[in-house]
């Protein structure tokens, strides 16, 4: 049973990111990270760490107090990738398998008030007691902002894959020729949602990644993972929202009030500005 | 001419207003802050004070710090009220007249590219050399949210009102009997815009608002403000975003998007949401 959740907010550029304030679905306010952190109970998790940039922790700390007891903060002691933020929480994980949610994407699950995307993803990693990461099946044109991964779909399960091979980034020629997988669309490939189950044996692999002066890239970890264990992909019913880029936060908050309570309220408050 | 600008952003439940990120016309991100502080130097101001709870202006500065260089914070001692955060600005004001924006409402002006909000009001003053607030004809169910003006239209001014009454949050009933402006259409009332140039006279006008535990209304002080001096309103080409209430933020975003240089791209993005 997975317990514990570790949200990397650690991004140097984006530190304002997590305190942007979103309408939840239900109509009340909240942090972008209260909404990660609601996702991660959702999923059963009961301890949940924060990798943050040094400093972060007394900014993002009273956003998120009133939302569960067990948060803990992780400041990493360097800037050296989203690897390294992941690896920084190596103490709090210990031995445990663990839920990992990235703070610049959110995930908006199918269903109003129907099962969340990280819980949807637990169960697929409870039932087959190993790694499972959330992709998404993406455009080709969005190849250069994800990872993605190829590999065999599973038999009896929906939407389950068996990964064989992950690439960070990878171009289209690169995605053709190693991430092709049966029964997707021409032109789409399975990217990484931002959710992962991972076990504690990443660790490592993350290590032996920035040795040096170099970055920590999880992409490269998991391609390694999947040689040595059973590591799935599961197409969780949800979207993920980017919120980054330009529009990013303009577009995940129009998803949560279309498919949310409000829908009727702000469908009729964009019509008078349209027609303004 | 108005050198001197002051932005209240103190009220203790909104302190993340201020920081909250949105995608500007240009398509440049800015925080609501950073918005203000553009609008205060669109209209001339070189001397920009922001009026903060105390410990903001540590989280404010560096948000604004690469905008202009004369910018100086104010932390209040008490939260006593919006009247209390401009009166805090006492000294920085000294003699001088003086721009003033709120901190939870953004201005976006009629024409893209063309006069901001506080750049018009600006003008009025310095052509009129008195206090001017802008103001917007607001229907009858938004009161309770506003100040509201009652007075003569200037001959020869284009929505240039001479304010002979204030009213805080009027109900309809005393709004209908003491605001009546000729020229309104029936269920509208002037409310203020939350751009306002005023003069030094305003700070002990302030003071007598909070003697004692009494909290200080900025109403109460332009009440009397119109029985001593001149004082005018000016109905701006634009519109106020109020970002405080729950779906604030994203109005106030869609309305910038939506006049700004990325429309096309907005519009797109919406309709595609529409349709999943």
């Amino acid at each position: 049973m997975i317990k514990k959740c570790v949200i990397t907010a650690a991004s140097p550029s984006q530190r304002s990111l997590p305190m942007q304030t979103l309408v939840d679905r239900d109509g009340g306010r909240k942090t972008a990270l209260q909404i990660l952190v609601n996702e991660a109970l959702s999923a059963g998790a009961t301890e949940i760490a924060i990798v943050t940039a040094p400093g972060d922790a007394a900014i993002y700390g009273p956003a998120v107090a009133a939302t569960h007891k067990h948060i803990y903060f992780i400041e990493q002691d360097q800037a050296r990738g989203y690897g390294y933020a992941i690896y920084c929480a190596k103490d709090f994980i210990g031995n445990d398998a663990f839920l990992h949610l990235v703070s610049d994407h959110l995930p908006i699950s199918r269903h109003s008030g129907g099962k969340t995307c990280a819980q949807q993803l637990v169960e697929i990693a409870n039932a087959n007691t190993c790694a499972v990461s959330a992709v998404q099946a993406t455009r080709e044109a969005f190849l250069p902002n994800y990872g993605a991964i190829g590999g065999k779909h599973v038999a009896g399960q929906n939407g389950v894959y068996q990964i064989e091979q992950v690439l960070e980034k990878p171009s289209p020629t690169e995605a053709e020729q190693k991430l092709w997988v049966s029964g997707l669309r021409a032109g789409y490939f399975l990217c990484f949602f931002g959710i992962h189950v991972l076990p504690a044996s990443i660790m490592p692999l993350l290590a032996s990644q920035f040795s040096g002066a170099q970055s920590g890239s999880l992409s490269a970890a998991l391609a390694q993972l999947a040689q040595r264990e059973r590591y799935l992909a599961y197409e969780v019913q949800g979207r993920r929202y980017d919120i980054g880029p330009t529009y990013g936060l303009l577009n995940a908050q129009l998803a949560l009030a279309l498919s949310g309570k409000d829908r009727d309220t702000v469908l009729t408050h964009l019509v008078e500005l349209l027609a303004t």
